[in-house]
């Protein structure tokens, strides 16, 4: 994506995106009119730059002219930076930040509460201490199992994220695993096995909950700089109660947040 | 990436890879020589195709040949499903396979040994114990840092996974973990905090071997199922040196697959 300014006072944003190989036109792009390039060979490998004739390179361009301030900074590059967040680095610097924001998480309240959403529950354990509701994401249309995207919200309210957990809440994990993933086979008949189940750090809202995304689906948030796999966690605690009290933990920040300035004001980074 | 097998009676695998765009060459790709079709238009909204010259529109393309079955398999769509592996399924079943087939590492000896790319080392640590060798991985064109995306070697030759390493380790580990930050910020100025560094469970080669890639660029296998932060296992070892002899590990294997197989016949899938 790339925004370029206009020469005229008024502000264009120009975005420029390459779009997937069509299957039929593979046999041309090997055959016609195409420059090759040997760059490097070793043993039965080698690579080439190949320079395709401009039919067969389509860039999908989009643009927005006028642009207000919203749109560019919408698409401006912000960079990002990994964090390695100690136990000492959670409790002076991003404890304090989540208490001192007012995050509004009655839209979690409201699901549990059954005062919305409450049609699209696919399974709850009511277990006030060790129960739970599955939803279908918001990202997920539920039009097709491609991009399945469901998320577990816990009943019980004062366990912010994984910083939080202990073995006490081992039976609470093993519930969401183990019932979650029935309950996506017997809704929408994707196994177990083709699920990826994971919470994030940092979550995006403090009140503890589970992603089950389908495995075949690239989803935001489940590289490894943001995602923990729920059988891990669950066999690092029952290994260490203390696990997530003890390990440094690593997320990445954009550096116009907020927690980003208070990192760097405490010199951590 | 398309396979495309050829018609000599010996099979050939041809990867073709859009790059990204290089900021440099954006206003060329403006100005120069580029047909502009107009798709639509809505109100401060338009959509073109744009057909840009073949020099701005590089296709890398990465060809193995002859190619194994196994590397046919590798390229070809396939089901997949996680596996949780445990101590005893690795001892079992993932290490007697690893044993019985005969993954052709030359090329990495080539490559510590200076037979092949010694031009390309951005960085070793001769020592035979402690030591590695830094190379861009064969996926990154180094035409931008977009997708910047390096490989560090071990020179030891016995370890083949994370499944071999103890506290024994910790000293490599960090030396990678640390020079590896330092050689790629004097040569790319990239910083460490832009850098994901990991290590694939299972790998597609059994040397133990560091991934690095840009922190902004969605690299394949840097999700949660694949990749583990060398931070993250540095400091699993340095808290328990048996930590990855006890612990399950979870990995996805296509259902074509060999050890898929093996796990089948053992009943634990």
């Amino acid at each position: 994506q790339v925004t370029s300014p206009s020469g005229e006072g008024t502000d264009a944003v120009v975005i420029l995106e390459k779009t997937p190989f069509q299957e039929e036109k593979v046999l041309d792009l090997l055959k016609k009119h195409t420059k090759l390039e040997l760059q490097m060979r070793n043993d039965i490998y080698s690579t080439y730059h190949l320079y395709p004739p401009p039919e067969l390179s389509e860039i999908k361009t989009t643009v927005v002219y006028p642009a207000t301030e919203k749109h560019l900074q919408k698409y401006l590059r912000q960079e990002v930076h990994l964090i390695r967040e100690t136990w000492e680095d959670y409790k002076n610097i991003t404890l304090p930040f989540i208490q001192s924001q007012s995050f509004s998480i009655q839209w979690v309240y409201n699901i549990l509460e059954k005062k919305a959403e409450a049609d699209r529950i696919v399974h709850e354990n009511p277990d006030p201490c060790n129960g739970f509701v599955l939803v279908p994401d918001l990202k997920w249309n539920q039009n097709q199992l491609d991009d399945l995207y469901l998320i577990a919200l816990i009943h019980r309210r004062e366990v912010k994220s994984l910083r939080d957990l202990t073995a006490e809440h081992l039976l609470l994990l093993r519930n969401i695993l183990q019932e979650g993933k029935e309950a996506i086979t017997k809704r929408f008949g994707v196994p177990g096995s083709q699920l990826r189940i994971y919470l994030h750090y940092q979550p995006s809202y403090y009140h503890l909950h589970v992603h089950f995304t389908a495995l075949g689906y690239d989803a935001p948030g489940s590289s490894v700089e943001r995602a923990h796999l729920l059988a891990d966690v669950i066999d690092n605690l029952a290994m260490d109660s203390m696990y997530y009290q003890k390990r440094a933990l690593t997320f990445a920040l954009r550096a116009d947040e907020l927690l980003f300035k208070k990192f760097q004001e405490a010199g951590r980074v």
